[in-house]
């Protein structure tokens, strides 16, 4: 292919992308709802519990999903097991914190905002990670796996189980002026 | 565009595009300096300072440089200010952890691994967060605003300074089998 079709079909494809259309930064309750329903996955801060870092914080990568693209509950499942490091820590302590980024799509590359400017909003919850049963577990399952199809292979003598966050505060940093927080009311009540 | 103009320049955009060779999965502390070179943004877990979170676990997103792409010391440099919370938090306790995870870039996608499989290889730095002087600065300086060009114009009343991971330990999820951990030494000798 040449160089000039390369670049007009680079066009074409840019020209036919939808664009992600963030909510207003003022609407900070609604911007928080709107990225964690973005996002595929977060980072997990949690305080170790391993050698030799033992009472330090962690950092860990999860797969997160509050529900269909466009149509979250705002709650972030996640699918874990006892043989991973981070839920080790969570067994002794389960306050935790959860990043998640618009960094992680190709919203802030496409604007040309820096991963780490408050215009390529990022979001913090803060709360406990517990495990969800009954029924909750069914909805934890297919809110899961309808966005993360490659769980359902995943092998199952690692007596995988399903958790949520337990909401108690948000961050959002969307805008310059510092970090703004949200409560778990205003948070549950708005629409993404 | 018609449709079948838009699926050939599709195909011919995926046949140009440079797909990321990633480094044999049994060479981790080789991996483990390929992924903090090719990655932007890092999640950085502190221990928190602020009410009503003090004392717990505190995920927040920042960007980091160590070096060219292809090119990387294995040290993430990162441009912070005393304004951000996190950075408090590394005023009272410097000790932090740093995720980052090819999730951020095309190549889980591409190879349809999840972000949370093994195979989508994520890497968790531990040490301390230190600020840089001198020489080291200009390092610093140099390092993240060829990879963060938009850095150069962040308001100077912030007092950004520039800073560094000291880093004790390195975990590696690159694979099957559970997180491995590599020293400090083995991760600089490695040949990213």
């Amino acid at each position: 292919m040449s160089r000039a079709l390369f670049a007009v079909c680079l066009a074409l494809i840019a020209a036919h992308s939808v664009p992600l259309s963030v909510p207003p930064h003022e609407e900070v309750a609604r911007m928080a709802r709107f990225v964690v329903n973005k996002c595929d996955w977060a980072s997990m801060a949690t305080i170790s519990t391993h050698d030799p870092v033992k009472g330090q914080p962690f950092s860990n990568a999860f797969s997160i999903s509050d529900g269909p693209a466009g149509n979250g509950t705002g709650t972030p499942y996640m699918y874990l097991t006892h043989m991973e490091i981070s839920v080790q820590d969570l067994q002794v302590n389960p306050q935790a914190s959860l990043s998640v980024s618009l960094a992680q799509t190709s919203y802030c590359k496409n604007h040309g905002f820096d991963p780490q400017s408050p215009l390529c909003a990022h979001i913090i919850l803060s709360g406990s990670v517990i495990e969800v049963n009954g029924s909750e577990a069914s909805v934890a399952k297919a809110t899961l796996f309808s966005r993360h199809p490659e769980m359902i292979d995943w092998p199952t003598d690692h007596n995988w189980f399903f958790a949520k966050m337990n909401i108690t505060q948000v961050w959002v940093l969307d805008y310059f002026g510092g970090v703004k927080t949200v409560t778990p009311e205003e948070y549950y009540r708005a629409t993404p």
